[in-house]
């Protein structure tokens, strides 16, 4: 198995990227590596490691898209990018299984589309981040950010692309789905999710429990939430807010107090994990024929490691394969 | 000026709703009470303090409407409810300035729409609570929740509403006001919401900075974010859960470190602080002809001591009369 890494994209490229990569390489020996880039910036981060060369490969690459441009326009007009490229060797390349990017989100959602192609049947694929929750685990959202506008069937595929992915890489054992409503009440929601509520309802295959609220994605008991990529992505960046806001404060507090710091910081260790979350890996770009995984665009190298990891065990686990095979069949038609 | 409080609603009534209320009354002197509920259980709790008499009334009211009723149906059918009657008591009494209710959220917005009224012209009242922010400051969210189906017209009003409310209570100059979005490029949303951003750009009086995503309304640098219902509610929530799972994991550290707890405490409250909100006071209910706040429903004394000097700001400052004048003259008519 192949994961084809681009090496270009995020704030830290490509230093951190491929230290994080070779990291990877290093914990689990199943797959090897596809960098795109500039081959010679590419090798000269290489040359600072010892690694088993016969696992890691170089495609060059002249361009970088960057998360000023407007995403369609450059993936059309960057054509030898590493993004590009990048899309271009997953889908050539029976042996490549997932493609990596910490660049422009945009850029690697439109590029999907482009490049790797949507699996039948599937109407709009949808980004779907892992959260830390209260319970030591994550939970699964889906949609994060992708389709703003949704109808409720697509909701009703986000369900099933959000199950098949918790089992494939996650070792969830039927998944509890929620729908992310203003209450938890039945009847909650606006028309176009009281609908997709039914909908949910009447799906094969998923284990729908009902409504849930922003405050279930990271203290409730669901394991994925379902989401229009518009409140969804309103609810990730929140609960970010609030992190950031938090860890902002206990930065603050802390910085009059260095003693007090040291003595408690195995605790405050323990928040500045959970809300750390790129640790976790990236955000899968769900629905297309191939993996596409998002990764935070601030990555240093341990959240890159820990989403080439996680690329892994998504190819591993079948989940695109799992996808299809959970749509029904007159979907495909 | 009077301001009315619902004794019996919440989690802790009618002891903390009382002794939050007499505390309020101890540090202002511009505002006398109206209890509404159980006059001999209200009367019981008032005989533990010492206090002016000639400023505290008690309503009676024979019933109590609770968070399991269907809010409409309890409204109509509990007239004697202590919501109900306090709800009459502001309409009614020319002194009554606001009505205070810790009880069921439905029940508070239905009943004010039923017993107040809307100010001529307002659309769709809305609720808006006060988020403690990064700099220290609150931002205001508007709608969080009243309204979940919402046209681009009803978020240009809570525009106006929440810029009257932040001079009158908050002493906001010219507040900034953002639109909730998926990304904060002008073109992002969905329909309605992109449609919102261009009514909000010709919107008179309001000081419009343009899109803003969830993490800005605790890490970000404007006043007031404008939202439909739904996601506005998701965005509230979704914040409250990353804040519980922080104080959950916080208590959880310090369980089996409690000198290391000790040590740190303050920096710890600093924290704590941020995330209970509670000591903000309330939710006012925007739109209506007099003012009607929402308390958390896990209210003790000093949350309520809180909303009740809100409520005194709100009548002092002005609100419903400043958003009245701000509605442009052909929308009354």
């Amino acid at each position: 198995m192949k994961i084809v890494i681009d090496a270009m994209g995020g704030d830290n490229a490509p230093r951190e990227i491929v230290k994080g990569a070779l990291e990877a390489l290093e914990k689990n020996n199943a797959f090897s590596i596809v960098f795109t880039g500039d081959e010679k910036a590419i090798r000269g981060e290489l040359s600072e490691y010892s690694f088993d060369s016969s696992r890691v490969e170089v495609r060059h690459a002249s361009e970088i898209i960057t998360n000023d441009e407007a995403p369609a326009t450059a993936v059309r007009a960057k054509r030898d990018s590493s993004l590009v490229v990048g899309l271009k060797v997953l889908k050539e390349d029976e042996e490549a299984g997932a493609f990596i990017s910490a660049g422009s989100t945009g850029a690697v959602l439109t590029g999907g589309i482009m490049y790797i192609g949507r699996i039948p049947g599937i109407q709009r694929p949808a980004l779907c981040p892992a959260i830390p929750n209260v319970r030591g685990a994550v939970t699964l959202l889906c949609d994060a950010g992708a389709n703003a506008d949704c109808k409720p069937a697509y909701l009703s595929q986000f369900a099933i692309m959000a199950t098949a992915y918790g089992k494939a890489a996650y070792k969830m054992d039927n998944p509890r789905v929620g729908l992310l409503s203003n209450g938890t009440e039945d009847h909650k929601g606006d028309m176009m999710h009281q609908e997709a509520f039914a909908l949910l309802k009447e799906t094969d295959g998923i284990n729908f429990v009902g409504n849930v609220e922003g405050r279930d994605i990271m203290f409730g008991d669901c394991d994925i939430v379902v989401a229009d990529g518009f409140s969804g992505n309103i609810a990730l960046k929140s609960a970010e807010g609030c992190g950031k806001t938090v860890a902002a404060i206990l930065k603050e507090a802390f910085s009059k107090a260095k003693m007090h710091y040291l003595i408690a910081r195995k605790q405050i260790g323990q928040v500045k994990n959970i809300l750390d979350y790129s640790r976790l890996g990236g955000s899968i770009f769900l629905g297309l024929k191939k993996a596409v995984v998002k990764s935070h665009g601030s990555s240093r190298a341990d959240a890159i490691a820990a989403t080439v990891l996680q690329a892994v065990d998504v190819v591993k686990g079948r989940t695109v394969e799992r996808i299809a095979e959970m749509l029904p069949d007159s979907v495909g038609e």
